[in-house]
């Protein structure tokens, strides 16, 4: 039976920047978090995403989509929900949640291909990374295997 | 037969600030040029968005989507088409594309809801602005009418 | 004797979008980061900044200096630590230091002022408020008084 | 007679996203306005800033400063004068105003090294652009010699 996969959660305070006039979080930051949560839950992988770069890969974003429920507010502390919800050869597929405590805010996708960083060539996933993605993916048949 | 709807362009600069260490636009950014077109569109139907403010809404952001093909570079130009892609009494989807010369580089959607900004409330089109963006969104009828 | 002023520090992980294309944390953020310890600093005075706005009061920024000593980068951990300079009638001066484990990476001082915010007008320290920051500019006297 | 420094003027369109809940530009944005009206006086060198980079160097920022007089608000449209202030073997300062109309919004200095990209060492002034910062900074000087 395959098993969720790893979850990482990244608490953030909101800052005074990320906020506009309207008096709400500005949307573009939203893909900022994310950022930030997908770095945490690679870590989870065993590998920092700046040692990933420096096996010279880049994971780069091909498409995004964010659905906003509540606005976030300065003042509030925040925690993004990541998890690779799809891993391909050649393409992964990130999802997101954002809450204020148990109050749902935001989702949202990304999806990556993997990018040699010399060549810019698109790639399969890098050898050393394919087991411990597999794993964030679904941590049960690593377990296994 | 319905008009394509109108569209307007808007001219951009790479900033440097935009850049990220993959040597290429942040794709966040995406987002904040999006609004920059989406703002010169407003101005086309007679109202400048931040007129529409001072009249008392907000036209707060509810979903965003964008496909990334090809990168966007530090010393690029690039132009930004906009245009409103479909006007319901209460809801509004805004398209876009971003093009460096012929090349089109992104796509996206932004969807939107009216909001009372004094008591944060859904509403209708407000009233003054129904016509011109009946006018943007199909510039035939509006002439017909 | 007069005491140092109270220091908060303020713990944050570099995010991927405040990289540049030369590799390291473009230097605007660093604002950014100052105003988050800024902020910190504040809740230290029994205040988090938003419950200040709530008051109807806004500290202004009337200028900053940064100056940079090394580059920080994707993959650090910083601490940002802030105090109170200097507190007058009317302006405040913070200053701030920002280090990635012992080595100073940046040092930076922001002036402000307080604004009504109802009229925008510039008014002294407000009356709630005067107690809490000279606590923070001079705990001994604080404590004496 | 010294001349007067090339100043380089650019327009910019305030952004929503660059606004706070101050209702206000929010103050980093500026130095983001300084690096386009820095790219755009370089440009009158004859080397678009990109251009220097694949040289192989970076004029890395090793301070700043910022004065605001009055906000920039949403639906400003601005106008950023940048020259060079002083030019020096191995250091640069840049000086910067910003303008709504005739009212001075801000001015601020910005202070740069050369470094070379590769080995992040610090260098003079590249050769190749020796003559054409001489001549932003003394455009007379440039052409008497």
């Amino acid at each position: 039976m395959p098993q969720d996969p790893v979850r990482s959660t990244t608490e953030i305070e909101v800052r005074y920047a990320e906020t506009d006039q309207m008096g709400i979080v500005h949307h573009a930051n939203y893909l900022v978090w994310f950022e930030l949560a997908r770095t945490r839950l690679c870590t989870l992988s065993g590998f920092h995403y700046h040692q990933i770069e420096d096996l010279g890969y880049h994971l780069m974003v091909t498409s995004c989509q964010v659905g906003y429920r509540r606005a976030a507010r300065y003042g509030d502390t925040l925690s993004i929900d990541a998890w690779l919800a799809e891993l391909a050869s050649r393409r992964l597929r990130f999802a997101y949640e954002v809450r204020r405590g148990e109050e749902l805010l935001a989702t949202g996708i990304t999806e990556h291909v993997w990018v040699e960083a010399e060549t810019g060539r698109l790639c399969r996933t890098p050898e050393p990374l394919r087991e411990p993605f597999r794993r964030l993916a679904a941590p049960s048949m690593g377990a296994d295997s």
